[in-house]
């Protein structure tokens, strides 16, 4: 049984019982511990590893009350016979082992949590849209004007997207949050996902320097080590991005989210905005602006982009629709300086011809005829509601036992359960039917808060809120308060 | 001017005009020949470049009809003042210069020919499906009668794909194809072109070697080259691929055609599928099964997969709905051996975490009720008569200065046009609004036939062929007959 974990070594960024956790559980998953098989005493792992007794305990006591192990009485601790679906229990994406291409060979793909279909009645995930707003009917009705229509649909479309939708985003985008563009600097992708996805190939060569947020985006991570790049992790604080640890050497790009820090919510303050494009003009890098919850926020905040603000030179600007419309529908869209439109058209061809022309017509008529502005007006008047009674009920439930990070508004909210730990918290609110997620998955290189969690409440009623936090509650207080008193940054 | 073309160096593989004239299009679109400028006079050019002068004198009147030169009496040639758009004239991709990453610092993505929508009345253009025929009505209530339903809409899928689909996938593959497999094997990809993506991302490492088919498909080869891989061509004739051409070193994958060769038409034979199965046990490599026109074949022909054959450890097997259904719904699948489901679907998430959910459902549903399976019939049906009538169309119109290819069916057919340039033909043929499309950019390393041309007919009223072709006679007439006489071989 030993070979699997001989390899194991521990890296100083993540605290070792996790980084132990996530190892066996990797070799249960993929077949390495075989299904039945017997693990050693947790005494006799702690020699070998040169772990503390306790750890490699509470480490199979996780794995046991997960499924993943089995302990016989008198016999020992086992592998289950059958392994839990891969993870639905909590949203806990690994890091990268190491930056490397994505082929099998080179070490693969990263191990993911893929979130799974599970349905709980209180789910806090973030992202999800407020679904039951959104206006079905309309968009049925639309969708079946453009196939009746059908002359347009006849053939694949321009890989970089049906014009006319690419126009009515860059008068949207000019209006709302005051980008610099043409319709023909907009491409439409499959969400955000495959914009940093294309823009990572277009870009971005092994050893290109990636600046990312520390804490930030998992996946644009991911995605930026397959690719090669070395990421270099700049801090956070209430000020959204610290311009002070970005790097002084050649950098190609920065990926951030200044509207609002992903996740700790923070916007970007002005004299940040400066110093940044300032640095890329020095370091001639480009910026990708994710604004991934653009018609959410509530607070004054920047209402002006990035993009704006520089001139849209060296700012690739990133916005979807899936968000605030249904996730199946795949829509995103990146405003890019006019040098890379082809580039970028170009690998949007290869990777898959183009985004389904049906929905990028039908979401042009749902723009053009006003349905988009009054449905994001209406969602945000519910998200903000859930926001306030969310913050409320966590407030009554657990008083200083919760506290909420302060932020610019958006679909989620960042919340501290001082001294506990973030990860027993959310599986002890599974076993209630409650959804949370920890946030330390977003650490790169700095130390990850144990302590802290991400509430969504974008498609939560405001009576399923008030429940759910009263769940969560108790399900908090069953954890013992034990970490250490957390330190003051983010 | 000459700094553009200063580096222009002949390969041997393409007719030095056709390196020429993409050279001087690439400079043009890419902004490196600036607009308004004067270009050499073609005596000049010759002389520079050590080429004949007609040579050079046909490159700038090809240029010209394009729209990118324009000739001013008495003063020279020049670049026009507005480019024309992105090749919407001839379908016409540019194999990539040299196999490279993507990145814009490796040589960016290869330049390409993006179909563009200029609508034309007659045109023959290979892989449109019977749009006509499509029973929108019907597929608009499904999609209707989900979105009512509404509650798996929620959250994102699966990124491997809906369940019921990849269920419902793996019984039809089974009745119709003999593919082995289960559900849990069949990954939802955007169309084949992501499926070839996320395969290439997942097997290939640069230096790895990938047989490809000569002639085949052009943007299977561009993205293995974009992934790094060294290509092989491998020969085809009457019976397909040549296995005596297949490479005796390492070799990662082969991509192949084996139902319906693109572009020739010919089935595998039998016994040069046992041999390609027996040099990939020998070379431990896996296979990659295109069979994208599954639907449309109309001989006796192969009905057994490759995949079958073998038994799925080794096949991966791509299909796809684009084709039969409507292009803008992109949407396909792979059937892959056990051990890739996981990296591949990886790979999926972290490229656009998985196709639209939506038209997942209502293609399941399209399934299950039948109609998937009525549709199909009624195409192909169509289809053979239009294969008919455009045979016969050609005969009457061209006799023998149009050879047919034999094959097994489909939806395109392949025509020799002996001693004629096919360029010309397409260029003559479009300005009385005929599509054709020469096959010469299948071609690999061997030498490409000039005189071949592809014709579709999926999408054309039988009406429509006659007089397509009548008009396609008149083009082709025009074309004076002075090339080489071909080869016997394709």
């Amino acid at each position: 049984m030993e070979s699997p974990l001989a390899s194991l070594t521990f890296t100083a960024d993540r605290p070792r019982h996790r980084q132990l956790h996530d190892a066996l559980r990797e070799a249960i998953r993929e077949g390495r511990l075989t299904r039945g098989a017997r693990v050693p005493s947790s005494r006799r792992l702690a020699d070998d590893l040169g772990l503390a007794r306790n750890t490699v305990a509470r480490v199979y006591d996780d794995l046991i009350s997960e499924g993943y192990l089995v302990g016989r009485q008198g016999s020992g601790t086992y592998v289950a016979d059958s392994s839990p679906d891969p993870p639905r229990s909590t949203f806990e994406p690994a890091p990268p082992a190491r930056p490397s291409q994505w082929s099998l060979r080179a070490g693969g793909v990263a191990p993911m949590a893929v979130p799974g279909d599970g349905p709980l009645p209180y789910d806090f995930r973030p992202g999800t849209p407020d679904w039951d707003a959104f206006p079905r009917r309309i968009w049925w009705r639309l969708v079946g004007r453009r196939l009746r229509d059908g002359s347009a649909l006849r053939r694949y479309g321009d890989p970089a997207g049906y014009q006319p939708l690419r126009e009515a985003i860059s008068r949207h985008l000019s209006a709302t949050r005051g980008v610099i563009c043409r319709g023909d600097q907009v491409v439409i992708v499959n969400g955000t996902q495959q914009a940093i996805d294309i823009l990572a190939r277009v870009l971005v060569d092994p050893g290109d320097r990636v600046v990312v947020e520390d804490p930030g985006y998992v996946e644009a991570r991911q995605l930026f080590n397959a690719y090669g790049a070395i990421l270099w992790p700049a801090a956070v604080d209430g000020l959204g991005l610290r311009t002070d640890t970005l790097p002084v050497g050649a950098t190609r790009l920065a990926y951030v989210t200044p509207a609002h820090q992903y996740p700790t919510g923070a916007a970007l303050a002005l004299e940040r905005r400066a110093e940044l494009l300032s640095w890329a003009e020095t370091h001639n890098a480009y910026i990708v602006e994710d604004d991934y919850d653009a018609e959410f926020r509530h607070g004054a905040g920047a209402r002006e982009s990035l993009q704006g603000l520089e001139g849209g030179r060296r700012v690739l600007y990133l916005g979807t629709f899936s968000t605030v419309l249904f996730p199946p529908l795949r829509v995103g869209f990146v405003v890019l300086p006019s040098s890379l439109v082809l580039p970028f058209t170009r690998a949007k061809w290869l990777a898959d011809r183009g985004t389904g022309l049906l929905e990028q017509q039908a979401l042009a008529d749902f723009l053009d005829e006003g349905h988009f502005i009054r449905h994001v007006r209406r969602s945000r008047r519910r998200a903000l509601a859930r926001r306030i009674t969310l913050e409320i009920a966590l407030a009554r439930a657990l008083g200083g036992e919760a506290e909420i990070f302060p932020d610019a508004g958006g679909s989620h909210i960042l919340v501290r359960f001082p001294g506990r730990d973030a990860v027993a918290i959310a599986r002890a609110a599974r076993a209630r039917g409650v959804g949370v997620y920890p946030a330390a998955p977003s650490y790169v290189a700095r130390e990850a808060p144990q302590d802290l969690v991400l509430l969504g409440f974008g498609a939560l009623a405001e009576s399923t809120i008030d429940t759910g936090i009263a769940h969560l509650a108790t399900a908090v207080r069953t954890i013992p308060r034990g970490l250490p008193t957390p330190r003051l940054s983010a």
